[in-house]
């Protein structure tokens, strides 16, 4: 196979198709969604054929069990992608909305309307239901999507792509509107980061290795996509119990997840009147507590090397530390953090307007576990991926945040003097 | 001088600077700016001295009248400099504002909140004025700014950017809030470019080498700033007298801007029952008409050539073409425009819908001249430039387009299940 010259094939046809995408009714595109829902629920018998082949492929190449399960489909899984596509087509749609309108001295009148962002280009690693979501979203937001899947999950993203295309067929709109990268080969990841022709954002959702590749190669606009190192710090103010909490949810809930806290700060004049309570819970949980100074005298720690701050462990792995205040939190935060997620737990209003304001994270929360960090918990459905960046989307990314606007002006023969 | 160093240590203070700025107060951005518009009013005798040094220069380098008329500066241009950052400082502030707030059925109360972007790198050309503008929009926003301005307006930036430093320090704001690159080097140019530890976001100004070096070059994500290839189509519905009044006042007030028109689009049935009374009023008016087809039996066109399309003239020449309907317009304007602003002359609400729907430029008009496609008409005071592209911003760039999101979440102790 060229892998240039099908690229750029595949390039031409999302171009085209996202044309007529972007004046497609709210009605055809939901029509496509429900329909494309319906398939993968009639077939799910061969979508699951199809992982079991990717699951040969995985277990050959050795894949580790964590990703095995994520590679993994079931009913019940496969259920869910279904249940995923109506939740998005049940949504309002996210273009043409007139966004703000006002009157000019001059006599005009102006609207700012939502409009799609065009061709977007999704690359993902091993969960098959990404080429739903992602496929899904870019639909619902009138965008044509290319996407490029994991390798180990070759069949089954083709098996629910398959089921996509029938939804736009039954819709009446371009087959086009949703493709799929036909090959294993990863020079296609490397062609797609430069294809500023044809496609107009990049959503890289995966590991370190992914996000440097995307780094370096990229020419493309990214919606940068970092790790999740999350922090969780117990201020000198907090309700023991909430930290305690927070403290086992944030971390344990889910190890896997960007969301997951990777390291605990404590406020020294919490530590000095409460100890760390949750520690206790961390280490019961079967959690390794890499800790920092005076905390890993705590028994059942482990003690922290300066390289264990600033990593993102998805696994059950913490750092903990002892800081100065609300500002050594913060300081920490700047230094270590992903600008994804970080929370305060706090009965301090000053405190934690402090922390709102200073920590420049996509998400900063106060009292709440960061395991909330989640388009679902956010309320918007499904998401592409959580943005780190500050460019266009920040945040869990939904429709909306997949679109642009433009502005339409009305005069009645008006001229600039 | 060590370009990389030096920008290197602009890039660090500047990012210093910006983690200040993020939470400034309004009323500390705003006395900065009306402090540095004070010092440009008392300034203006050594700011007109300075730009003579530049002028001279000018002249040694044969820079042609436009562009000598770009970079003069005289007792009302000093003046406009400094009103225009009375109006920036006037505005609502951008960063803080509660974009949309709602309540989770988990408790969680989501708040989106605005953003500076952190650090915006601006480069430019001839025009001395942008270093006030842009370093002004910058500020309001919360951003720190690295400002390149033109080799040719050396001194006037530098005197200018002396002023903006005042306003600073009179406002106890961090100096580094607004750094002027100190060298003619155009490497500092592609040091810029590169700089994605430091620099958020790069808004280039200028023309197509400015442009070019951009897209090949930056690793920093742009606002794109291309070419404004404006286009008017004469539908067939058209007021003959709207019409003539629109496409003389798109091209003619003023043609070196980008939101001047350099296509002319007539429907076959308008020309069938009108003829083409603009034409002449182009031509009395010292316009060179590039005309298409029939319309290049018209006295005084010269005959187009097809590379006479999809050109940005930038002065008193335009390109005129017979289409057929609103249809072939929007094919035209799809294959030859830059999605800057292009405009529908119709008495017919059905051919201005498709034209709306079908045209994707960052401004659609209708019954209006190009020209209005300025951030002062669109009510949005200054502007660092209009973005061609979609990504974040698009259309005119004010201080709000200079800002990003953060979502503030607030529980009760709130975990997830």
């Amino acid at each position: 196979m060229d892998i240039q010259a099908t690229m750029r094939d595949i390039g031409h046809k999302a171009k085209a198709a996202s044309a007529e995408l972007a004046f497609a009714s709210a009605e055809a595109k939901r029509a496509a969604l429900e329909a494309a829902a319906d398939c993968i629920e009639t077939s799910e018998a061969q979508i699951i054929a199809a992982n079991g082949k990717d699951m040969a492929y995985g277990r050959e190449k050795g894949l580790s069990d964590a990703m095995m399960d994520r590679l993994m489909l079931d009913g019940p899984r496969v259920a869910a992608i279904a249940s995923g596509l109506r939740a998005v087509a049940a949504q309002d749609d996210p273009v043409g909305a007139v966004l703000a309108a006002w009157d000019m001295p001059s006599g005009l009148h102006i609207e700012r309307v939502s409009t799609p962002l065009g061709v977007v280009g999704v690359i993902y690693e091993s969960r098959p239901n990404v080429t739903a979501d992602a496929g899904g979203l870019c639909l619902k937001s009138g965008n044509a999507a290319i996407l490029r899947g994991g390798s180990e999950s070759f069949h089954s993203s083709a098996a629910i792509h398959a089921c996509l295309v029938e939804g736009l067929k039954a819709a009446g709109l371009p087959e086009a509107a949703i493709q799929l990268v036909p090959t294993r080969d990863r020079a296609a990841v490397s062609e797609m980061l430069t294809m500023t022709g044809s496609i107009d954002v990049i959503v890289p959702r995966g590991g370190k290795g992914l996000v440097g590749l995307v780094q370096r190669e990229a020419r493309v606009p990214v919606f940068a996509h970092l790790e999740g190192i999350c922090h969780v710090y117990v201020d000198a103010a907090a309700d023991p119990d909430k930290a305690r909490a927070i403290v086992m949810n944030a971390k344990c809930r889910r190890t896997g997840i960007c969301g997951s806290a990777e390291t605990v700060l404590i406020d020294q004049a919490f530590y000095d009147r409460h100890a760390a309570p949750f520690i206790n819970d961390l280490l019961a949980a079967g959690v390794e507590v890499r800790a920092d100074g005076l905390l890993s005298e705590l028994q059942g720690t482990i003690r922290a090397r300066a390289e264990d701050f600033g990593v993102e462990y998805l696994d059950k792995i913490i750092a903990a530390k002892l800081v100065n205040g609300v500002d050594g939190a913060i300081e920490h935060i700047r230094r270590f953090g992903s600008d994804h997620t970080d929370a305060i737990v706090t009965e301090d209003a000053a405190a934690a307007k402090r922390f709102f304001e200073r920590v420049d994270s996509a998400i900063v929360m106060h009292n709440a576990s960061t395991q909330f960090a989640d388009g679902g918990e956010f309320g918007m459905g499904a998401e592409i991926g959580i943005a780190t960046g500050k460019m266009h989307a920040r945040g869990p990314v939904g429709a909306a945040q997949l679109t642009s606007f433009k502005y339409l002006v009305t005069g009645e023969g008006t001229i600039r003097t």
